[in-house]
């Protein structure tokens, strides 16, 4: 006996991600961030996605599904922190790229787990992954101790790194050209005609390393001798920095420029000499790094290399999320600009 | 037939936390801490109980703990962002209180899950509590719905939330005093004889709209005419305070003081100021709200109302695990003090 065809009787039932693609007309990709709120998607397009699963009483059960698929459609985000202090995170520039990683995440359908222990460090459960609580990891920096992160990742294949293309790693890597960007800064700096140097930062992180080398080898090829530079070792705190910089120029302005491992330590920088009453640029120019969004805010304002955070977090998501799939992430390598503003001879 | 004892051959094994914390002689939240890595408890005593675990063979399996008492040991730190703008969660504010909260997670052995979707809005398992994701959630600002919240949380008892002590909650708050906040900037504003008032925020705010209160109230009470104040009200990123700043006084100085709702809009506001060429504190106080780490290290150093993150983290977790145990939690109206700097008459 035939069936009876009701499709004229009854609303379209669709069961699935793909059917209301279908009946939406829109990739599964775009239903998916729809209903995750993404503002990449147009309001329209959200409203009309919306009204579709109203109607089609369709249901996305996520955790139904990662029971089906033995995930836990989580991802952890570690900003190691044992190697340097407890104001780490609260540098802008972590909150920054964690938030664009939230929402790359959030379209995607995946929960952030945000940790501060580093899975290889001797905390208890701090493998989230071994602990089933991850599929995946995102790490924030290759730290000091680049060697153990290389070792932790060797025998995974759900992790991926922010940082700098380094040899002997185990994992793809998303960061800016550190090396470039320390070129980027000298060039600026000798242009201004500076050429005995401050720098701020702890050197025995990769990229911070990877930055001053840059900065240094372009500064010997201009014939500006190393000798005048003077590297200040010190964690990512404001504190340091304001001391670090008041200490040196109390006796004197010797040194003409200033480039500091993180925008958070410029601006720190920057008020040790208003404080002494050393002009900046006019006496001392300063250059940071991250581009944060106060960066274009304080006074004067901070020259400095931009890293783009926003298409950092997509591509750091993107790389994990095929890596889960089975399939080859790609390092990159983002563009790397110095923004001159007032505190470098800006306007 | 009596069992041999053999206490003298073999070393003691600990099967319990509690064993551990005997044979350590310390409390048992001592050893929690010391294995979460916690730098409230001294490196030498971490050392100690860190041995005491090796030689024991005793292995703390939160994973098994978890799945023994049917909880995910994980909270869900909830930065509402919809309201406003993508900006809110960069502001160095929320990221110092999210750092804290995770710092008095991890000593507890609680996971931190990071999200940006508030559990009552329009978005697909946005409610991790109910989809076994999170034991608790902690909410950041009663946001521009408090409604809402109140609804949400009603129907809960595992739900703290950073913000305001208002009528017609259903939920434990931890937060400043903002109506007091409000209080102190205007009366150190009327000190340095400044009565022409910019408010610069958005007052459908619950915090914000109280900060709003406490100033303008103290302001009519000493007899400042309350129509000289004008409010700009704006979201929270950067570029809308330096915009509606740099507009309003480009026609010249009428108003003598800017009160900003938080560090990041005072901040642009001075850049905006300088950037006419008036002068901070000379011709305009500005003062702000937050203390963020960088408020001390612009230039002029900002005044401001400082909240303690670090104490309203712990104050959270405390309040939230209280709750999950089954016991009262606590309001914490945290000490609102005016930090003086020179962007109004320090020096």
């Amino acid at each position: 006996m035939p069936q009876p065809d009701d499709s004229e009787d009854k609303p379209v039932r669709a069961r699935t991600m793909a059917e209301i693609a279908a009946l939406a007309g829109v990739a599964e990709s775009t239903v998916s961030r729809a209903l995750a709120g993404s503002e990449r998607v147009s309001e329209e397009t959200r409203e009309r996605i919306r009204k579709l699963v109203q109607e089609s009483g369709y249901r996305i059960n996520s955790r139904a599904r990662s029971l089906r698929t033995r995930r836990s459609r989580t991802i952890e985000v570690v900003i190691g922190i044992s190697e340097t202090n407890r104001q780490h995170f609260s540098d802008p520039f972590f909150s920054q790229i964690v938030a664009a990683i939230a929402d790359a995440l959030a379209e995607n359908d995946y929960d952030l787990l945000l940790s501060r222990a580093r899975p290889w460090d001797d905390v208890e459960g701090a493998d989230a992954i071994a602990s089933n609580r991850a599929d995946g990891v995102i790490i924030i920096g290759q730290g000091r101790e680049p060697e153990k992160l290389a070792e932790y990742a060797a025998s995974r294949r759900n992790v991926v790194v922010w940082g700098a293309d380094i040899p002997d790693r185990s994992y793809p890597v998303v960061g800016s050209d550190n090396l470039l960007g320390g070129r980027l800064v000298a060039r600026r700096l000798l242009a201004q005609g500076r050429r005995r140097l401050v720098f701020l930062g702890d050197i025995r992180h990769v990229e911070i390393g990877l930055r001053h080398r840059g900065c240094m080898e372009e500064m010997t090829s201009a014939g500006a001798a190393p000798d005048q530079t003077l590297t200040l070792s010190m964690p990512f705190d404001s504190e340091s920095a304001y001391g670090a910089t008041r200490e040196l120029f109390r006796g004197g302005i010797w040194h003409d420029a200033v480039f500091a491992a993180s925008d958070v330590l410029a601006v720190a920088a920057m008020q040790a000499l208003s404080d002494l009453g050393v002009r900046v640029p006019e006496d001392v120019s300063v250059i940071g790094y991250d581009d944060i969004a106060l960066a274009a805010y304080v006074s004067p304002a901070l020259t400095t290399i931009r890293q783009d955070t926003v298409a950092g977090g997509r591509a750091l998501v993107e790389n994990l999320l095929t890596l889960l799939d089975g399939g080859e992430a790609r390092d990159a390598i983002l563009p790397t600009e110095l923004i001159v503003r007032r505190s470098c001879g800006g306007s």
